[in-house]
């Protein structure tokens, strides 16, 4: 038997993506998103609501990075998704996160972060909160590298369970993509 | 030290959508889809390239439900990556799958799959694979619900690791959403 919950944004595994922007100033923020995901060859979509000083940055500087929370940074990842740059403007330094200038767009990379996606805006429509990023690179720090690809082993993202408000870490690998299927062939 | 990678699509974690229809004749096909995303509050974005027989569905039969793989499913989930219904027009069954049809929407719900958004097609861009679902309602079997609530005791998703090709199991719980930053403010 099944049952019905209605229209539900419901998602697994659903991601921590951590958005970092510059301010005017110069200053860098960062805040923590759930609703995004690979949308085209080269971009990556997310849904911001236009009250984020995210998107305040985003639309002047029209660029940001999408990082992937890990275990190591959790409690910086959270607090980033529960305070606004609008009413703590160093939350950025307070989440315990440093900020390096990518040399590609204008946005900052952190540095407790090892994988980055650097992305020029594409589009924002306020409408709907769709904020399109062209991934311009993909630069991931060479302490989670084993003979040059991410090893989970050292690199440990997280999950959000959007049901139970929990994160959650990875587990074991469980089946090869495109190979395992093949025994139904 | 960082690494480039140039402009690589990259998210972790990465979803294993399961993205099922009907064809003309009443025929459910279903394939695997790695980008795509919670869209907005009630929609879901999936790129799905114009060539597949699911696009083909979706756009006479305005629907489709997303289900996320388990590793229960593992190997039917990964075929229906592999084999198009274009060429094997039995597929669905190859890999394990019962339909039952949705009373919300004009799709199949797979049985063995526990969690299923059943949507209404929204738009679908060709040019960038855009494909936007409504979602109508989450449907869950009570096979995975303890209390009413999803039990990831009993409900085993699986994560894509798109740089490594493997599939990966969820791991165990690390901290809580909303409450763990609380410790910075």
């Amino acid at each position: 038997m099944r049952k019905d919950f209605g229209a539900k944004p419901t998602i697994y595994p659903e991601p921590v993506l951590i958005v970092a922007t510059y301010d005017d100033d110069g200053t860098p923020n960062a805040m923590n998103a759930a609703w995004g995901g690979i949308h085209e060859d080269t971009e990556i979509g997310l849904c911001l609501s236009p009250e984020h000083k995210t998107v305040e940055n985003i639309l002047k500087r029209k660029a940001f990075t999408v990082a992937f929370a890990t275990k190591e940074t959790l409690v910086g990842s959270d607090y980033v998704g529960i305070v606004s740059g609008n009413d703590v403007p160093d939350k950025f330094e307070r989440a315990g996160f440093h900020a390096e200038k990518s040399d590609k767009v204008d946005a900052p990379i952190i540095k407790e972060l090892p994988l980055c996606l650097e992305c020029e805006l594409k589009s924002y429509t306020e409408k709907n909160c769709e904020c399109i990023g062209e991934i311009i690179n993909l630069s991931i720090d060479e302490s989670v590298l084993t003979d040059g690809k991410v090893d989970l082993r050292k690199f440990h993202p997280i999950i959000y369970d959007g049901l139970n408000h929990d994160y959650l870490a990875y587990g074991e690998k469980v089946g090869k993509a495109f190979s395992d299927g093949k025994k139904l062939k």
